[in-house]
């Protein structure tokens, strides 16, 4: 399994991604799901991937070998952040039906979706959501993040956190909390964990986290968070059991 | 979808449900999930069920009807906990199967699972997870609760708040946060919320508590909560982004 999110708000992109890979659970592997691509000038995208790994690859691959043989569509090629979606739909969609054929063992899935989020030029920053089938969705204001994969254990921290106008920082924080909750939980998602930190419109080049499993800041956001939820849990008002109030009635 | 959760741990035992049912996303309804058997002698029982609500109603039935018609084998008459685990899950499968047959409509599914706990006299008080199967799994003194449903969003506050030594009330109120995330983020999960407390080897009643979705404690709660997770979260030690530390290699 996998869990991965992005971010887009108001400053800029975020993205976070862990690194296990498994097929079966005594198969288990490591590899990045985050790629970026920043040979192209005035141009920066992320792909965060989840699913089949052989497809994930394989639209990696074309998309870097597209960009270097001077393909027509290309990412150095697209106009907006919309096409650049739509072409790795494509190219997702073409690998998968590949090798998604009817003759397929059962069992075997081919697909993969993408979280794929950049920019262009002055034109907004964006992200979005790459489906199997080569479609796209782009998030709202109200919820600014995308998630893949095992998105339910890290999503409430995310729901109260992450705004328009939250930090880079703050959205970074969220995101290494989210994944840390995620870890705790299920053993399918592990380190390292990648950060990918994108300020919109600006000459900084964007930073990109490592994290091993044993990486300080990693270790110090994990015992602060217990110890915060901890005192966060305690000091909630107490439970009051309302006095001889039993209602045992038969439904 | 539904939410429950129950925990076994040294002084008793904890149930919390949701009350929301849906067929299909426009088909929502209302209906408790947490069922009592405290008709017979020196017994305890609560049953929380998810899944088929007509199969979940029949083997409420079946519970009820065996008792009162003084059936040969019911929670009456079992001998041990694990008997009447047994005796619901053969329960359960009956009714699955009465229904469930190969002529089904595509998309029915006729099966139900359920948390069942509770003490018969001075045995030790115990909770199983009752599958559609008949079978049935206890919690461990690890992690001693059990959860049905849509369980992931609130799964992280119970792994490191319940323990076998935690008070009943911090598990009720542990059980209401996870609730709260769980609605929080989950449309198909909601009020009202019921709560039962045994005390074990008691001669107290078991407490029972239905909050309505504005119950004041209720309210209180997720209002303290959203605050105190804010704190938590701003009190973490800032992300410091490493000065220069541009890792952007092809990978």
């Amino acid at each position: 399994m996998t869990y991965c999110l992005a971010a887009c708000v108001d400053a800029g992109l975020v993205f976070v991604s862990d690194s296990r890979t498994n097929a079966g659970i005594d198969r288990l592997g490591v590899h990045s799901k985050m790629h970026a691509f920043t040979d192209t000038e005035g141009r920066f995208f992320t792909l965060l991937s989840a699913g089949n790994l052989a497809t994930t690859q394989a639209v990696v691959a074309e998309l870097r070998r597209d960009v270097r043989e001077g393909a027509r569509t290309s990412l150095a090629t697209v106009g907006r952040l919309r096409d650049a979606a739509d072409y790795v739909g494509s190219l997702n969609r073409k690998i998968v039906e590949k090798y998604g054929n009817d003759d397929s063992e059962e069992g075997f899935n081919p697909s993969a979706d993408f979280i794929f989020g950049g920019q262009i030029g002055d034109n907004p920053h964006a992200l979005f959501h790459v489906y199997a089938q080569g479609n796209y969705i782009s998030p709202t204001a109200l919820v600014p993040f995308l998630q893949l994969g095992e998105q339910k254990y890290g999503r409430p921290i995310l729901d109260r956190i992450i705004q328009m106008r939250s930090s880079l920082a703050t959205v970074a924080l969220c995101g290494l909390v989210s994944m840390d909750s995620t870890m705790r939980s299920n053993a399918s998602v592990g380190p390292p964990i990648e950060v990918m930190i994108y300020r919109a419109s600006s000459s900084a080049p964007p930073v990109h986290i490592v994290y091993a499993e044993d990486h300080p800041y990693l270790r110090t956001i994990r015992e602060s968070w217990a110890v915060n939820l901890r005192r966060a849990f305690d000091d909630l008002p107490p439970l009051s059991l309302p006095e001889g109030d039993v209602r045992l009635v038969e439904k």
